[in-house]
């Protein structure tokens, strides 16, 4: 397969997108070329740093670079030539199977949105990512892709990570979870109030409202939640975890014996850490669009490039969007012939 | 002052509820009458096993209780005798001047807005909470009350929890956020934009949108979101704390040298602890009620019921209410004088 990096896009690019490439194909799997997308002088500087330059690797010139705060769709329509949307156009011409960027989100989205377009059947895309949970891993969307959802959105969402638990996360029989202020079913907005009628209707093994109490209580593999929503659970999850390891890193400092305690204890911290390290995640992935897009975070370091390149590399090889279609069009055959879903009859029928 | 407390909300009702009065009565604050509202034998019973009764409870029989999961509005019209609405009525008799209350959260909302009312030119109360940050902490406005907000309401909200963070907090000048999915002012949902540009117009110290990321960055003293979205947060970060110390626990109990590790620093483990512990807070303040309505959280300990009433008192002794009264006013006139928020021009002028 072939895949198309988004070489300068990130914190840390083109340095930390190269290096995490150059690990990735150390590492011998099923990926055939590989796109570097962005300044050439840039990402050559950079690939000679790593030794010897794998065959595999093919850079692709692009003259411009979309910063992390750029307006998103302006900057889409005016750099033609940044190495984000040269990079979504190696997909939308059928050269590369996938794309992976720590860029400007938005930016990706809108590209992704207006190049590669939606796969049939499904209305909108959404950003999905995966979480730890205290026995596996839970998948979160939409984590910040569609501010102003419908409620059939959601279901789509529900059925789309559904399948990347089952088939990415290798979880048999997904438990899809919509977030809400309380677990009660007539808790919530209208909103989720509406997309919880429609989830029950679903094939899904819809398991009904969770809220954030709940997030990891192991009560669900999928958690539903509007874009706002997704993001700011995540963030906040992300930061209370940074702020935690900090308060507690100050008060171990605070004498000797809390910092001896710490060095005897220090495997317990690391092992924490790694199991909130978002990099051990590979990104978040764009589901919905018609082509496989991956988004490292921003100050992605060369491992968490490297996981967003074995994420690809899964989707890709699960054949993972026309199994989205096939999904899709059943929900949707079966919301036709379910009685329930029907329109009211009209007042002369 | 007088304060009516429901004896009977709560996860561990009526016993914690009991046990927090006697230690807050014990610690001689400025309460003058303190009414428990309940099961008069219940009650009664509780309170022996706190030695002599202090003669400022007085016990107010109700023979009804909300249970947690009762649906809010149902319940507060077909439970007339409850705890929980009878200890809002000596509010609105004027017997009290502030209820706590650690029972169903909606009831409670339901009940003070129904039988109490908004405060002048307040358009929907909203439910305060105080969260700890590196340095101090600060409120985050509305964790939960209005499902439904317009952008106005989120001002209003700006406007009160920033009189909390000055008045109760302590803070000079209090920072005031809006809660949006990225920090630039073009980032957020249709809700947030609109808010955004209001808040822009106000008196208020506006620095903007923070995200998630920034929570506990210590950008602010006051964060403002929808309700849908604080509630979320607020639960996201409890949570994150609590399978954060699970998950280290777990860790450091796997071999006998990060157990003693674990023992030489227990204090920091404590410290943190203590930090990140809700009870800590005082429970959430229902803002823009007429009458002063705590909340304390379900599973309140002793402690947390005593931090409840020792947050009562500070409202009622600030004559906080009285407070917004005038902020909103101010506000309101102001907007009317200033041109930007003046309706377009028809097409006639």
């Amino acid at each position: 397969m072939n895949i198309a990096v988004d070489a300068m896009g990130g914190d840390f690019a083109p340095q930390n997108i190269v290096a995490g490439v150059a690990e990735a194909l150390r590492q011998n799997g099923p990926i055939a070329r590989l796109y570097l997308v962005g300044n050439r002088d840039r990402v050559q500087a950079e690939l000679r740093r790593h030794g010897p330059v794998d065959p595999r690797i093919e850079i692709v010139h692009a003259s411009e670079v979309i910063a992390m705060h750029d307006p998103p769709v302006q900057s889409v329509r005016r750099k033609k030539d940044s190495s984000l949307t040269r990079a979504i156009d190696l997909v939308k011409r059928g050269e590369a199977d996938a794309v992976v960027s720590a860029g400007n989100t938005g930016a990706l989205l809108t590209a992704a949105h207006l190049k590669l377009r939606t796969l049939e059947g499904v209305d909108r895309p959404g950003l999905a990512v995966v979480m730890p949970s205290p026995r596996n891993m839970f998948v979160l969307m939409d984590a910040g892709a569609n501010l102003e959802p419908h409620a059939i959105n959601l279901v789509q969402y529900g059925i789309m990570a559904s399948l990347y638990a089952q088939q990415i996360l290798r979880c048999a029989k997904p438990r899809v979870a919509l977030f809400s202020i309380g677990t009660e079913e007539m808790k919530g907005n209208e909103l989720t109030l509406e997309a919880h009628r429609l989830l029950k209707q679903t094939q899904l093994n819809f398991v009904g409202n969770i809220d954030g109490h709940d997030l990891f209580a192991d009560m669900a593999d999928v958690v539903i939640a509007d874009a706002f929503v997704g993001n700011a659970v995540l963030k906040a999850c992300e930061s209370t975890m940074r702020v935690a390891a900090g308060w507690l890193k100050e008060e171990l400092r605070r004498n000797p014996l809390r910092l001896l305690g710490m060095l005897l204890a220090q495997g317990a911290f690391k092992a924490l850490k790694r199991k909130a390290d978002p990099d051990e995640y590979g990104g978040a992935v764009l589901l919905g669009i018609n082509g496989i897009c991956i988004k490292a975070h921003g100050a992605s370091s060369p491992k968490a490039v490297k996981n967003a390149l074995r994420v690809a590399a899964e989707f890709v090889e699960g054949q993972f969007n026309e199994h989205i279609v096939e999904e899709i069009k059943k929900f949707h055959a079966q919301i036709q012939q379910s009685p329930i879903a029907q329109p009211p009859l009209s007042a002369t029928a």
